[in-house]
């Protein structure tokens, strides 16, 4: 087997055996295959795709690059979530608990934000003491007795992954539905859970611009998710403007813990219900409307709030943060971004509210760059709200007021405000089994 | 300006600006681009294309890479000749006399073998004392006074392509017309010669396996040249069979000489003669009957075999060659190739005779690979003729028996003995100005 032949195959839209799919992982991982080799055989996948059979291959390939996570001791309770990266988008950490207090069990690993995007542990990271890495065995305890636990992705798992997106992030290879699919699955059927929820995010502030990509993305993972025999459900749900009013990490703590005392923004407040229904209703084999009568129970009994608050202990967090909520806003410099004029708010364009948040120093632009955990956009206006000139629309955190000016530009580009109202914007587009 | 952009618009079929390439090539050659950059880019125009525009700037770009040959002193007489690469295609060594011996001059710089095609500098060097490395003066020099003068290309003559090929070569992504074209016309370019004659060869021991891709190929070379004032004619010639009877490089300077006394096998006598009168039509300006009349007479008159020994002797060549042929003849060791049964040479497979010249130690597997000038085959019957079991089919010499197994069984390959009289092979397809 050549590494020539099989790039030269996929070149002419040929579809790729198993053997020739472990062929490129191995010999990429092992260093036989090169870097601009691998990049050419991903353009000519790129423009060609691959059918279902080659992307469960390569998904099984990369899967096996590396170590799992054995969660068989949890048995069916197990249950994962995935979102494909939003702005504002903190529902990991209001799912988890709600899940957990109702019966199932969230063994979760999650990533960093790049970028445009938040991660759900930059986001953990900005409560004081918390460890986003604990070892197996510590991991699979907190799974058992809390039920709950988010920890850093280790760094053995899927390493083929790794190696392939840095090297699609600087070759123009990441648009690409069947290589999307494979790389996000392969890291959640190596977490181990027995059930999976995906969220797969549209719209201006998400990877996927339009409904019908997210769900040609969704079916490919349903697809290869059920022939490693994992249930799966996806929804898919708009990321045209950010989800909640807080964007930036300690914010976003703030807004989680707002969701969970039953004093959550509606949008958000909703996506987190559909979430844990969706987790439940697989994790504990029941309909979607009971499991959605629980997951709203456990907010309004406070047992999901209590839920979040054991995780933080168990994680070594601070825990007055529960009671002092206020302790999590902003940073030591603020700055009121106000309405120029009258009118109802027309747009909020996530990626741009996203960037405006890395401007702020919540984000980061290469991998290796330092975050201001307390840095971020609170909104006191959302789209569709009505606004009279100097109000303010939102408050901005930084560390550092020459960062405003960029990131109040930025907001500019973001938030149109228009005399007619604006329609209702869609939440969730559909749900996918 | 991005080379993540620009990978982006190639790979969705959009069409790049001169910037654009300006940008990829320099930086290319600069280090800022990365080896697993350009090879995603390439396999995106591989399968995506590149307009006339994009073509002829990608030459421009890759020929201001590096030095370019100055041959205006030659005035309009300077005349270049280019294959695209065949099995036993001496026609360099034989055109370069004719034309110089009819007025015309040909300061030409060629290429080494590689798999199965031979290089006109391998050849040239299995003549003792051949000197294929010349400073820029004595290259002029010689083109002036001699009229031929065939050196080994330049190591600064266009690098960018040496970079971008050598690139091509191991990430599958050689076949593609545009960059076939800007590659071989980028070199034809920067060599400076006013008129060009490609042979564009097609068939099973030739790139273009088509009559149509080698059509392709050469009007997008003809456009290439127009753009840059260079008056360009393409023969589109047949290379599902061997050119003449001997492959191997000794072995091809005899058969050289063997044409140029006017004893040549008719085949390959045809196309140097077609190439010559084009060669000539241009560089005189005269008709092509006129021109095909001259290119006879240099031979017939012994004018052209005159030149090849002035050439030989100006570049430090033994010039007894000439008239002891036979001295050109093989190695140690010798091996009669048999017919096994009675019937008409259906097929001579130009590729795997091309192969089986390689395996007794003319070619070259590896750039880096050391080749043995006096080994190859000298065919005694040929396409078409009939052969009685036991005759020799073709001799074959080599400096170790051992090379002789590998070489008889790849023939057994190449050649199909058949009781029909098979049809008559077309030799020149088109001729295209």
């Amino acid at each position: 087997m050549r590494i020539y032949d099989i790039i030269t195959k996929k070149r002419y839209g040929a579809q790729l055996s198993g053997e020739e799919i472990d062929f490129v992982i191995n010999g990429y991982m092992r260093g036989d295959i090169a870097d601009y080799q691998i990049s050419s055989l991903l353009m000519a996948i790129c423009i060609n795709s691959m059918s279902e059979s080659e992307t469960n291959h390569l998904t099984k390939a990369m899967l096996n690059s590396g170590d799992t996570v054995d969660l068989s001791s949890l048995g069916d309770l197990s249950v994962d979530k995935h979102s494909t990266g939003g702005v504002g988008d903190k529902t990991t950490l209001i799912v988890a608990p709600i899940v957990a207090s109702c019966g199932g069990r969230v063994a979760k690993m999650s990533g960093r934000g790049l970028g445009f995007t938040g991660g759900t542990i930059d986001k953990l990271e900005a409560i004081d003491g918390f460890k986003t890495v604990l070892d197996q065995k510590e991991f699979l305890a907190q799974a058992k007795d809390v039920g709950a636990v988010v920890i850093a992705q280790s760094g053995n798992l899927v390493p083929a992954d790794k190696k392939l997106y840095a090297l699609r992030d600087v070759t123009a290879t990441v648009e690409s539905i069947p290589l999307i699919a494979s790389s996000i699955m392969s890291k959640k059927l190596a977490s181990g859970a027995k059930s999976i929820v995906l969220d797969v995010k549209v719209g201006r502030g998400a990877f996927m611009k339009t409904e019908d990509d997210a769900k040609k993305l969704a079916l490919a993972m349903i697809k290869i998710g059920r022939s490693f025999d994992r249930g799966v459900t996806a929804l898919i749900t708009n990321m045209d403007i950010p989800l909640g009013y807080c964007v930036g990490n300690s914010l976003e703590i703030y807004e989680a813990i707002s969701v969970l005392k039953g004093q959550g923004e509606k949008r958000l407040t909703t996506v987190a219900l559909e979430l844990s229904a969706s987790m439940l209703s697989m994790a504990l084999k029941i309909d979607i409307e009971e499991a959605t009568k629980m997951a709203q129970e456990s907010i309004s009994s406070g047992r999901a709030l209590e839920k979040l608050q054991q995780m933080i202990y168990a994680q070594g967090g601070r825990l007055d943060i529960i009671n002092n909520q206020d302790s999590l806003l902003g940073d030591k410099h603020t700055y009121e971004y106000r309405a120029t004029g009258d009118g109802y708010i027309a747009s909020v364009n996530a990626e741009r509210v996203g960037t405006c948040s890395m401007l702020l120093g919540a984000g980061r632009v290469k991998k290796e760059d330092k975050i201001n955990h307390r840095a971020g956009l609170f909104f006191k206006k959302s789209y569709g709200d009505y606004v009279k000139r100097g109000d303010t629309i939102a408050t901005l955190y930084a560390n550092d007021i020459s960062l405003f000016y960029g990131a109040a530009k930025m907001l500019d580009e973001a938030i149109l405000i228009s005399e007619e109202k604006p329609s209702d914007n869609i939440l969730i587009y559909d749900i996918i089994k």
